[in-house]
């Protein structure tokens, strides 16, 4: 994807800040069935943080839908200020994922942008 | 409700994708809440997807309240993608259940169209 | 603060129905870490309802962290409705907690009025 998201107005930030694996299993379900009923140019972004941040470690176990979201263009996004709190290195997350300086504050900013938020 | 909801901008969805009937109880206490604070003619859609289908199967034992809130105009959804995955037949459903085609879809389309979004 | 939050357009309401101290405690520290990212300026009101008014009467023990954000310029609400159902006097809640006709409906007010919505 190419898409500067700065400029998009209709993405959806999906928000994941628990670690439970059964949980965040059905987050990255939800987020295939977003793809699947919007339609694969839709641009979401998965925000983790918190706890939640153990998708992007690959600690649940996810690593392989994390992967398949990506690579169908969803950006899975992992909080710094967790990131810097867990003393995680950049090598700890799985590839592609991207450190957004703060993870709810991200999702703020992309619903003043006009985009849809989703806690499922 | 003769309302056209495709043209509300200032509609309410709520969103329950659990089977607990505890919350699910407490998220349609909400939801009366809602219609006596804001007034009668608030446009609300309640959107149950995954487990939190099974509040329009009548499973978690609230089909009363169900019937009551929608005879008082709110529409009650269960996402196709659920209800196939569940082989649940329409008649599995509690009457004036809406069908939509993706129930995490829905939730985006609404705020897309101007609607706020509540996770109880 | 003397900001009239009614002309206000870009807020954020967070949202928390729970009363579990742990849980409160995680919303806490997102409500410190959105300031610290978005700039102390930034309009946030935590809207209690439920067991989550637990808050708002130091029950959960956290009333230290409460008015810590209160000085940094953050709005505590409780809701009246719950605080009706509980019993609770003025005087049962913590100081500068402002009490809303109902909080349910006004996360959907604030939404109305442009702002950003977080369920932690």
């Amino acid at each position: 994807m190419s898409v500067n998201r700065d400029t998009v107005d209709d993405g959806v930030v999906v928000h994941l800040p628990e670690a439970d694996p059964k949980r965040q299993e059905t987050v990255l379900r939800n987020v295939a069935n977003l793809l699947r009923a919007l339609g694969p140019d839709t641009v979401v972004e998965l925000v983790t943080h918190g706890p939640g941040v153990e998708l992007c470690t690959g600690e649940t176990g996810l690593a392989d839908t994390v992967a398949d979201l990506q690579q169908r263009g969803v950006t899975v996004c992992a909080c710094a200020n967790t990131v810097a709190a867990r003393q995680l290195a950049e090598s700890d997350l799985l590839p592609g994922v991207t450190v957004v300086p703060s993870g709810i504050a991200h999702l703020v900013v992309r619903q003043r942008q006009g985009w849809s938020y989703l806690r499922p």
